[in-house]
């Protein structure tokens, strides 16, 4: 196959991201690719404690402005010291969430303006943009559900149902847009999923030999 | 006194910027002035924590972007929480560093672009500016060689000396094309570097009476 290939796997808490990780990992695995797992924020030491941070309750309140930023420093560290350096050695990256949360969360949820999303993109993406996007599309009530049987709901998780819900039509607005981002339907049966995601998979393999 | 000042000292490590702010702070409590003290990067917990993350010395290599990245996030936290409530309710705020030191430091020391610099402010300051900012200007050398004094010296205090001439050399040119920002040499005595402080506070007083 063609240059490594960077694909990243997006959709709402419990919409079955990690899940279809694992499908692309063997899928990728039985096509005989070097690759390498990231999932965001985090994946270096530096962006895992940003992470925490974003991820936690505080006593403190974070300010939207502050939430956007530390997602973006945390990308940051995540293309420097791990995502460039792999593309760049041939290894194909496989990603838990990248730059389209933010669009979707940030600008979406939070309703921060897309010319500050847009001006934060350009200072750390630089024009990096994923071969491939799997979308996950969920109703968050489901998704919510079924992220509610993992545990704990973390900072980001416990937000009201209205700000997943802008969240959701945030990602449809820009999945539908973008032909390199896919939307799968993740509100379907795991088999059904499984196939709709081997699909998308075999497609992309075609369209780069 | 007329509404809320916002008040700074910058300066290169060794400056004298913890000495200066005792001074202001005496100068304050004599006017009886109400006022809280900040520094950057820092102020609130989450502040904190990017601070330590900041100066650590980290295995993993900080990429420019996501020090600068840190540094607003950090600032973006203090100004919601601390800066903006001070001044709302009428105190004054004595600031150990603000953006000016991102300029100096990040766009001077780092060489990272204006426009970048730019976005980032109008993103988190929207339009918030010191009233009154007092630049230290110090040699770099014999700063750094007060700062060692205090011990250990942390990762940005670990810079090339190369570093710390482009910041001074932004600092001094941003200091002249603002009439806000008053350069004191920081190179003279302490009686002396006191005596200035004082006359440009007092100054200040009398301009906004
Ligand atoms: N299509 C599906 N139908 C029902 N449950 C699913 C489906 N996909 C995933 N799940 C389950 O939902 C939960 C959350 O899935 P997960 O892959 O962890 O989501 P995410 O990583 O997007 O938060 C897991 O218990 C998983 O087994
Ligand atoms: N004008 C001065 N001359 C000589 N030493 C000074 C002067 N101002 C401060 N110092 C000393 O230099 C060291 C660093 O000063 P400090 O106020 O902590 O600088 P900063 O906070 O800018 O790093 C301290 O030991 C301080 O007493
Ligand atoms: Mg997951
Ligand atoms: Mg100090």
């Amino acid at each position: 196959m063609t240059a490594a290939k960077f694909i990243v796997i997006e959709g709402l808490e419990g919409a079955g991201k990690s899940t279809a990780i694992a499908i692309c990992q063997q899928f990728l695995e039985q096509h005989k690719v070097d690759f390498i797992n990231v999932r965001e924020p985090g994946g270096t030491p530096i962006a895992e404690a940003l992470r925490t941070i974003v991820k936690d309750n505080h006593v403190e309140q974070i300010a939207s402005e502050t939430e956007l930023l530390l997602m973006y420093a945390a990308r940051s560290q995540l293309l420097h010291n791990v995502i460039r350096p792999a593309l760049a050695k041939g290894q194909w990256v496989l990603g838990d969430r990248h730059d389209l949360s933010s669009q979707a969360y940030q600008g979406g949820g939070r309703e921060i303006a897309a010319t500050t999303l847009d001006s934060l993109a350009n200072i750390v993406l630089k024009g990096l943009k994923p071969d491939l996007t799997i979308y996950l599309d969920i109703e968050p009530a489901v998704g919510l559900a079924r992220a509610k049987g993992r545990g704990e709901l973390d900072r980001i998780e416990q937000q009201a149902l209205s700000f997943f819900e802008r969240t959701r039509a945030r990602y449809l607005e820009l999945a539908n847009n973008d032909e390199r981002i896919k939307t799968v339907n993740a509100g379907q049966s795991m088999e059904l999923v499984h196939h709709d995601i081997i699909a998308v998979l075999e497609q992309f393999v075609k369209s780069n030999p």
